[in-house]
């Protein structure tokens, strides 16, 4: 329906039809939450099986090595090696450490800050800057705040993001020294970024030497169906184009097999690895090598984590469904005051009603005993200038719970822009 | 035997015998190491159990927590209860992380360093000093080096430090914002701190008011036989003093359970532990909790942490005595050029050689196939003036080797100190 073309008593009657199904959820006491990106219970039990795995006579490790003592700063080479496959890099650009990739992002901002990079000034003092793809992940834009570096909001695009800004910004500030990006089915739109995008911030020429990109692969193995996203190879792509120590990768199985108990990567080139190996050897003498053990005796090879892949795919994707169809069915298409995306993977549907109602939506949704993360929560310091877009994270909710979610977000979406026409 | 009153002919005579049982074990090809306080596999063993007592129905919290998924920044409450009580703190003092404790203190250290603590000045750019127990261990003095704060040696006495130097030290600088404490069976020397000494420290007067304790408890629960020391509660102590925020307390069951994969502890005043969750919530999510599940169920209690370290004790204890023997054997208990420690917990035996021996001493080992922690190693920049510590670590060895490794200790002993009494 466009609604933008109705008369008043339309849209008042159409309101008023609203506003009755509102009153009616309401009365329901619903306790739902699409707040969060967290796998559910049944995606938890799907790694279960690791821990029929070991048991008081497993060997963790070989004839020479011990993975149980201290040592091995890098990982356990044999996990690395699965992981350094899935993510396109060699073993020796490759470390394994504890369950967060996000505690690795902020390892990798700290001692940047401290000390620099490569032997670059540290960043501490400098008044930087990084460039903060935006709608993009809370989590990316606190490490900044806490910092108090300066935050670039770019916009995205369907490409991933817009890139004739982002080579405009790097090539004139050298205060600029990083970008954040999820590039496989971005937090929260599921993007990927064309190979265009990749390659361009591949080679782009930064002011600054020490420019790092923070390419977080959280999603990279998360397709929702055998359509996958094809990503180009970032750290070739900068090897190829003379910027060799350019990006910083993430990734972590904290969706792959547990959310709390999984293991972090942190791919980039060998000098790069080099450096951040030296530094963290002040800091810790190895990660939980019985925990990557424990993943490597679960999948033993790359395949065997995609196949595990498919499994999460299965659960995932009738939610991603059930919530897509109630949409399409409510407002078609081609709305005039609501799109959303149909990513083909990762663990969010962005929507974006029309502008200045996303905070009222939420609050409405509220009432109806719907949690969704705070209006503008995905952009830095909290601010959605144009207060449209709204994070629906369907993981961690029933079939059942998802559909009534989309009902009641329907409905308050409905309210917000029909008040606000009513309004203009 | 009294060295120092020999003439230079019986020394000669003595040195000729000690070349000879040198050269015998030169020709053995012996392939030794007591150069790390690392458990031994029969130690590791000891805990093998909990993977016995989980497997793909283990159910990883309780009815209203899934500690599989994301949430719960300060552990597993279950596990920190029982921590809790073995370090005599209360519930909200303590949290647990990953498996280093170290990463805990160079975390604590680095967050000091960008924003300071408790809304002080941040340390990076202030030129600050820690004042280094000495001898003592090297990672700790290897975080001061990173960050580059300045080392105050102090020496360690029989009561732990020598607080008088302390208290002049800390009185007049505030520039100095820090000391590192090893209370209990002291790393290399084995020596707990005094009442008097924890005491002193708790409420001694700081020229800098954001001074802090870093109270390394290693190996609180670590002791070699029933005789345990007893060790005041220094958080309780500060309390009672008016510096209530004065120490930072650190613990791992790295040498309780694995030294790859266990838990470690933070514990501090309710102010100091809510700073560090919230500087934390910037940098992680959780810590891994699935870990730290498998800990509380294979324990249960306190008193279960406190069973199973006897079996550890009935591992080392041997070890500790092999040597001791041995060197008792040897020097006596009055001789005039070696002197060591006979610990009741920890993981060292420290002997101290003639001043100008000690490197001459490792060397020879070296000869022999023995490898001993480098001289110097213990010492704020590797630096023993007096050339004279030796740290032994046990633990590692087997039997038969801790007692070939003394003998050789011995023999090398012996040939440097004939050596340079003949030279001065």
């Amino acid at each position: 329906m466009q609604y933008k073309q109705l008369q008043n008593n339309e849209l008042s009657a159409l309101l008023a039809g609203e506003m009755k199904k509102f009153n009616e959820f309401k009365e329901k006491g619903f306790k739902l939450d699409l707040t969060r990106g967290k796998p559910c219970k049944e995606q938890l039990d799907l790694s279960m099986g690791m821990f029929d795995i070991v048991n008081s006579k497993t060997v963790f490790g070989d004839d020479k090595n011990d993975y149980r003592n201290y040592g091995f700063i890098k990982g356990v080479p044999e996990l690395n090696r699965i992981f350094a496959k899935l993510l396109g890099v060699d073993e020796e650009e490759i470390i394994s450490a504890n369950s967060s990739s996000l505690c690795m992002m902020y390892d990798a901002v700290q001692r940047a800050m401290q000390f620099g990079v490569l032997g670059s000034k540290p960043w501490n003092g400098q008044g930087i800057k990084f460039i903060c793809p935006s709608p993009g992940y809370d989590r990316h834009f606190r490490i900044c705040e806490t910092f108090g570096i300066e935050m670039i909001a770019v916009p995205m695009t369907d490409n991933g993001i817009d890139m004739d800004l982002v080579e405009e910004l790097v090539s004139k500030d050298d205060k600029i020294k990083g970008i954040w990006c999820v590039p496989k089915y971005s937090n929260p739109d599921g993007i990927t970024y064309s190979d265009e995008t990749v390659k361009r911030l591949a080679k782009m020429k930064t002011a600054a030497s020490d420019f790092r990109i923070f390419w977080d692969q959280a999603y990279f193995i998360h397709s929702l169906s055998g359509d996958d996203d094809k990503l180009l190879n970032i750290l070739d792509l900068c090897n190829e184009a003379g910027n060799p120590n350019r990006v910083y990768i993430f990734a972590s199985t904290s969706k792959i097999t547990f959310a709390s108990g999984g293991v972090a990567f942190f791919a980039s080139s060998e000098n790069n690895i080099a450096e951040a190996v030296k530094r963290m050897g002040a800091q810790t003498i190895n990660p939980n090598k019985m925990s990557q053990w424990m993943h490597y005796e679960f999948f033993k090879t790359a395949e065997g984590v995609l196949e595990h892949m498919k499994k999460h795919a299965a659960i995932l994707k009738p939610k991603f469904d059930a919530f897509l169809t109630i949409f399409k069915n409510a407002f078609q298409t081609d709305s005039d005051v609501v799109r959303w995306t149909r990513p083909k993977g990762g663990y969010f549907i962005s929507v974006y009603v029309l502008e200045g109602c996303a905070a009222k939506v939420i609050d409405l949704c509220k009432e109806c005993g719907l949690s969704l993360t705070p209006a503008g929560a995905t952009y830095p310091m909290g601010i959605d200038d144009s207060d449209s877009n709204i994070r629906i994270a369907p993981s961690c909710c029933s079939l059942e719970e998802i559909s009534i979610s989309a009902e009641i977000l329907v409905c308050c979406i409905r309210i917000a822009v029909l008040e606000k026409l009513m309004e203009d």
